[in-house]
């Protein structure tokens, strides 16, 4: 397994669909299995993007915090950069920036992350609020959420591409977190359009995918009546 | 990552389904990632199981044959053998195996293996004949199997359990190989009834899911049109 061509996952996105919402990997230990990656922490305590080494969040009243070592997470995502130039794109707005990734890559049956730095005209994000034991469903914990928007402003986005085969494991498809340069504004992209933007990417040929096994209320929990995919889709598309 | 907790992947079995049966990892590239596997050759060409490191592999004429380093393989898994005890089990049959070992591991949430040693009153396994390229879909290539049963044999059975959520990229549920004792009979199981047996199991908190990223023919399917989860149940039940 190379450092590079992995791409490492605590948790599950299935997991967080019934409520399963407890803090079960420390940012200190995701961050041994990379230096850049997206997350949530515990009751969906905002959006997390780790860029270059260092774990930002985006809270719901929308300021940007570092992250502590101790930070707790029942799902996040992250890998060693190590990204080569795709593109420069002018002008694409969320809903075609799959499409050409897809294109540009022709990846779409692994793996692979996407990195976009530029100037984006418009971005809108969101931000969960922290929810506390008992833990309510995904569908139910995200409507206490926050909308943010800002024009005009520069930033990086990290995308994770996932083939559609690991829906529910995963996000099928793309899921992009952003960070304002000025680390002002960020959180889990819903919509944007890109000015002009210097694009990325880096393939994985592996997905190396860990369970919180040491967590009774996953082990416990009977998946079978979980509505997964479509419950994801609503609260992360 | 630990070694005794991580069960490795080659490939998936939704890939099988359109006939991507081209071999895209060696055996002796399977072997530095385990001790004990299971797994098919290029083509389909017969049923693998691995023990103490060594390779054996079923042929479509029952044949048990020692596999070597440069053989081919589309879809394997293997892991570093350490199990613990589970169970001494007596008279259970296969439709009653997997709800007995779910009940006695209680991890129907992950990855694990099951070892067991013992005699069997009956034994049905099937190996598929090995096909040539253009490679046909899996369904068509699988009739091309030929079934082999055997009474009062002593033998290993070796079980890789995966949670539902990962139904298509390795088969949700046990799949489970067989070898006998003094290496003439073995196979993919379609059914058996153990007398008596050791029943050893060892949990995974880790899947290293390897994609063959190489392969042309991989990269370029849409796999949006094939009917995976039906297809491999029908085809690896």
């Amino acid at each position: 397994m190379s450092k590079y061509t992995t791409l490492y996952q605590h948790g599950t996105l299935a997991l967080l669909v019934p409520g399963l919402l407890s803090g079960t990997l420390t940012m200190g230990d995701l961050l041994k299995h990379g230096d850049t990656g997206i997350g949530t922490g515990e009751g969906l305590d905002g959006e997390l993007i780790i860029l270059d080494g260092k774990p930002y969040q985006v809270d719901s009243d929308g300021n940007v915090n570092e992250v502590s070592n101790s930070f707790n997470m029942p799902f996040a995502n992250s890998h060693f950069a190590k990204y080569s130039p795709l593109a420069e794109l002018e002008d694409v707005s969320q809903d075609y920036f799959e499409e050409q990734i897809i294109s540009l890559t022709h990846a779409s049956n692994t793996f692979f992350s996407v990195k976009v730095t530029g100037s984006f005209s418009n971005v809108k994000t969101r931000a969960v609020k922290k929810s506390v034991p008992p833990f309510q469903t995904l569908a139910e914990t995200a409507k206490n959420q926050s909308i943010f928007t800002r024009d005009h402003v520069e930033g990086t986005l990290i995308s994770y591409y996932s083939p559609k085969l690991f829906d529910g494991a995963a996000v099928g498809g793309c899921h992009n977190h952003f960070l304002s340069d000025d680390h002002t504004f960020g959180g889990h992209l819903l919509d944007f359009h890109l000015d002009k933007g210097d694009v990325s990417y880096q393939l994985f040929d592996t997905l190396e995918q860990h369970l919180p096994i040491d967590n009774k209320a996953y082990m416990d929990h009977d998946f079978s009546k979980d509505n997964i995919t479509d419950d994801i889709h609503n609260a992360e598309g």
